[in-house]
C-alpha cells in the first residue's frame, strides 16, 4: 500500500480565485512517481477557524500532508498559530528563524514591524526549514498519524524547498516503491488521435496510461509499477512510440531533461553548426520568439500582405502554388542571409478565414537546406491564436524532423 | 452575511497532477462578486469512499457547493453514484438524459456501450441540466444544508454551462449583497511599486484591496460591498489611480471587457487608422506575435546581429547611442513601408547578459509618427523569457501612451 498524501494550499488569493493553485499540480506530479496515493487537495483562506479544522482532519485520514501559503512576513501568518491550537502545542520562539525573518527586511531596508517577531514562533516539536529563495522558513512536524511539512506559497520558493529539502525527507521517512515514469511527447497530433493509434495495443493493468495536453505539445504518459522488467517496460514504450509514429519528437525518463520542441532542435542545431532565416506569415512572429536565444537563429520577417513580402524579396507571388512560391521566397532569403537554413512558413486563406474559429486555414511550410527543399503541407483550425501557435510549432517541427531523421 | 459556497473538483487527473484545475480558480471569481464568501476548494480522485464521505462532509458546513468532473461518459462516471450512496436516494432513470448520451455518441459514429446507460440515472429529487455544449447532462440537488451542482469538467463546457445555466440559479436561490469589483490595469509596474505608491491612501476596510500579477500585466482589484456609495467609490478609483501613474492602461468595471494592451491599442489604432511597421531585437518576434490577427500591424523584423540589420538598413549603429540608431532605422524603414507609424526596439547588452537571469539589459524604444519621434528607456532583468516578453510590452506600452495621450 502506498502511503497516503495530501495537499493543502492556504491563501485568500487561491480562494477567491485571484491565484490558480498551480502548487498542488506541481506537487503531485512530484510525489506520485514517488511512490505516493495523493488522495485530496483541500485550499482555505485565511480563518482561523478552517485552518484548524483542516488541519485535524488530515491528521486522521492522511500519513502525509504538504502545506504551501500562509507564511509570508507581509500577510497574515497563521499557519504556526492554527497548528499550535489544532494540535494543543505551544508556540516558541526560533532564534535562528528570527535572525532569517530579520535578515528579510534588511535586505529591502525597511524597518522590521514588531508583529514580524511571530513568525519566528514554531509550535513545539516542529523542525524549521531553512529558506535560502526567500522569506520566512517553514517547518515540518508528525501530528496524529501524518507528517506535515509547511512550505511557503510563492511558486519558485517552494518547488526549490520541497526539491532541495522536503523530498529527501520524504525519501527517508516513508517506505517508497516508486513508479517509473515515461513521457512520450508529441507535436502536430490531438490527444484522440494518438488514442485512436495505440488502440490495438494492450496496455497491462497495472501501468497508468495518461494524457496531459498542453499548449506546445502533448505528453503521453505512462507510470510503471517500481517492480516492473526493464526489457518489458521498454518494449512497450517503443511500441507506442512507433504507432504513434514520427509526430513524436522527445521520449523522456524521470531525471531526464530532454525539454520542449525548441530545446530538442536547439541541441541538432547547434550539433550540426547550422543557422537559420526565417520568413513567416500566419505565425506572426511566434516562430522567432519560440526560439528566444537561440545563437543558431539569425532572423526572421513578417509581412501582412503576402504580396509586398514577395515584391521586396522580388519573387512573383502565384496564390495557386503557394509551395513554388516558398521555394522561390527561400531561395532569394538565403542569397542575402548568412544563414544556411532557411524556413519559409505562408498560408492560404483570407484574413477572415484566419479569424474565424469554425475555418481552416493550409499551412505551407518550406525548409531550403544544404541538400533541398523539404515540405510539408498542414489545415489548422480554432480561434486565432491557436491556428498562430501551430504555425509556429508545424514549422518547426519540420525542422526537427528534417534534423533528426534527414528525410522527410 | 453571505452565504458559504464551496468548490469542488472530481477527478484523478487533477489529484495526480496531471491537470492543473482551473476551474476553481475560475469559479471562484465569478461567485465572489456575486456574494458569496469561498470557503473550500477541495478535489479528490475516483474514488468512491472518498466521493461520498465528502459530500457528506460538505452538506453539513456549506450552503452551496459547485462540482466539476465526474461526467464525462468515456470515463468512469462515480459523481450520481456518490451522491446516491451518500444521502440515501436512489437512483432514477431519465429518459430526455438517455437521448442525450444516445446522441453523444452518434454523433462521433460509434455504438453506445451498455455501461453508458448509467450515465442517465441521476438520484431521486435531483434536476438535470441539460448541456449543450458537450457530453453528459449534469444536475443540481439540495442536500441537509446544501445546494449542489454537478457540472462536467471539461473548463469550456462547464463555463458556458455555468453561466447559462448555475449563475441564474444561484441569483435566484440565494439571498445575495453582490459587490462591485473594479480592476485597474498596469503594465511595466511590479506589485511592490503598486503598493508603495498607494500607501499613503487609506482604504476603507469593508473595501477588499487585491493584485494579480500576470505575465502580460499587474492588476489592482478592489472589491466594494454592494451598497457603498457610486461618487465615494468613484473618487477612491481616481485617486488609486493617479498615484499609480501612466502605467495605468485600463479600468475596468465588473461586465467591461476592455481587455488587455493590445486590445486597448488596437481600438487606438482602428480609430486612427493607423498603421505600423516594427523592427524588433529582444523581443524577438514577440512584439509582432501579440498583435496577432491585427489589421494594422503591416510587418515586423528580427535580426539576431544589430550591425546586419544596420546593413540591411543603411544605417551605421552607433552602440553608445542607441537613441540615434534607433532613430535613424525608423526614418529608413519608413521609406520602403506603407505604415505611417514606425516602431524600433533596440537593447543594450551582449548576449551573455541577455541569458544571465541576474543582469539586466536596457531597451531603448522609439516610436516614429506623424509629430516626430517618441522614445522610453527601461532596465530589465530576469530569466531570458520574462526580459523578452518584458521587451515586447514595453514597446507596445510606448505606442499605448502615445495613442491615449499624444504626449510622452
Amino acid at each position: 500500500m502506498n502511503p497516503k498524501l495530501e495537499i493543502f494550499s492556504q491563501g485568500e488569493e487561491v480562494i477567491t480565485g485571484q491565484t490558480v493553485d498551480t502548487n498542488a499540480a506541481w506537487l503531485s506530479q512530484q510525489v506520485v512517481p514517488m511512490g505516493f496515493t495523493v488522495t485530496r487537495h483541500t485550499a482555505v483562506g485565511d480563518r482561523l477557524d478552517d485552518l484548524i479544522a483542516l488541519l485535524r482532519e488530515i491528521s486522521t485520514r492522511a500519513d502525509c500532508c504538504l502545506c504551501t501559503g500562509g507564511l509570508g512576513p507581509t500577510t497574515d501568518d497563521l499557519t504556526a498559530e492554527a497548528v499550535a491550537k489544532a494540535f494543543d502545542l505551544p508556540l516558541e520562539f526560533d532564534g535562528i528563524a528570527f535572525g532569517q525573518v530579520k535578515r528579510f527586511f534588511e535586505h529591502r531596508n525597511r524597518p522590521m514591524p514588531e508583529s514580524n517577531r511571530k513568525q519566528a514562533m514554531f509550535p513545539k516539536g516542529a523542525k524549521r526549514i531553512d529558506n535560502e529563495w526567500g522569506t520566512a522558513p517553514g517547518f515540518s512536524l508528525q501530528a496524529g498519524r501524518c507528517w506535515f511539512a509547511f512550505m511557503p506559497g510563492v511558486p519558485s520558493e517552494m518547488r526549490h524547498l520541497f526539491l532541495e529539502t522536503i523530498q529527501p525527507k520524504l525519501v527517508s521517512r516513508f517506505t517508497l516503491q516508486p513508479g517509473k515514469l515515461i513521457t512520450i511527447k508529441t507535436v502536430g497530433i490531438g490527444e484522440s488521435d494518438i488514442q485512436q493509434r495505440i488502440n490495438s495495443i494492450e496496455i497491462p493493468t497495472q501501468v497508468q496510461l495518461g494524457f496531459r495536453a498542453g499548449p506546445d505539445d502533448v505528453q503521453t504518459k505512462l507510470l510503471f509499477p517500481h517492480d516492473y522488467p526493464e526489457a518489458a517496460m521498454a518494449a512497450l514504450v517503443s511500441e507506442l512510440a512507433g504507432q504513434i509514429g514520427d509526430t513524436v519528437f522527445a521520449i523522456d525518463r524521470v531525471g531526464d531533461a530532454t525539454g520542449d520542441l525548441v530545446f530538442v532542435i536547439d541541441q541538432l542545431m547547434n550539433a550540426g553548426g547550422h543557422t537559420l532565416a526565417i520568413a513567416e506569415t500566419a505565425s506572426q512572429g511566434l516562430l522567432a520568439a519560440k526560439c528566444i536565444g537561440s545563437q543558431w537563429l539569425l532572423e526572421t520577417r513578417y509581412e501582412q500582405s503576402l504580396e509586398s513580402l514577395g515584391q521586396k524579396l522580388g519573387v512573383t507571388v502565384n496564390a495557386n502554388d503557394l509551395m513554388a512560391t516558398a521555394q522561390a521566397m527561400a531561395v532569394k532569403i538565403q542569397k542575402t542571409s548568412a544563414a544556411d537554413f532557411v524556413l519559409v512558413q505562408l498560408y492560404a486563406g483570407d484574413n477572415k478565414t484566419f479569424h474565424d474559429k469554425d475555418k481552416s486555414i493550409f499551412l505551407y511550410n518550406t525548409l531550403l537546406t544544404g541538400d533541398g527543399f523539404h515540405q510539408t503541407i498542414h489545415s489548422v483550425a480554432g480561434p486565432i491564436k491557436r491556428k498562430q501557435n501551430q504555425a509556429a510549432l508545424l514549422a518547426l517541427d519540420l525542422l526537427r524532423r528534417y534534423l533528426q531523421h534527414k528525410e522527410l
